[in-house]
């Protein structure tokens, strides 16, 4: 599972710099779940063809992600702004409580660090 | 002006996929201002040899952009994060007056409503 997400994720970042053929192959065996049989049958090569296709693929793949970053950039910029988005959510009481201002200015002291943080991040 | 502002923004993103006899010469065009004359005598090549390869990184990097559109993305991105952070600077009169609560509660709302556009983008 944790495979199939790594090669969608640097898929969804790097996938067009693919060529059309090695794009539909991966795109069958990562976001279709078709076996290499099935793959091998539709684009009418060998198993093993498509096997190395694939192989290939991750490999380009990996290699962009390794030279650029930009999958984990990403990623840790989303991480942040979960975090922004878990503070901005308060408690139906808390909102309509007046005396809840100290708190409210406290938590949006704490979204203006982490929004600091995400900038120096992208 | 702009050309060296994208040039510098796309190498940002892209230009670890040059060949390090590319960076060089692309850096000291783009971000240490050097003359085609000065590039070429330090790097040992002709004045057209240094013209050259700096418009082959140029579309190089262009064509990584045009596939990818990572830097508009993320540009994109800074720009809903700078928004996020205006909302949060409050002055010091407001911060401290109790009665600013239902404003700060309204800010908290649109704050939300930003992160969730920026989830989006990213």
């Amino acid at each position: 599972m944790e495979k199939i997400f790594e090669q969608a994720l640097l898929y969804d970042f790097y996938g067009d710099l693919l060529t059309e053929h090695q794009k539909q192959v991966y795109e069958a065996a990562v976001f279709n779940d078709m076996s290499l049989g099935e793959i091998a049958a539709e684009q009418g090569i060998s198993r093993q063809g498509v096997h190395d296709l694939i192989k290939r693929c991750d490999k380009i793949l990996s290699e962009y992600e390794e030279k650029l970053h930009l999958a984990e950039r990403f990623a840790t910029a989303k991480k942040k702004i979960s975090q922004i988005d878990s503070l901005t959510r308060l408690e139906e009481k808390t909102a309509t409580d007046p005396e809840a201002s100290a708190d409210l200015v406290k938590r949006l002291g704490e979204i203006r660090s982490l929004t600091k943080e995400l900038l120096d991040t992208l």
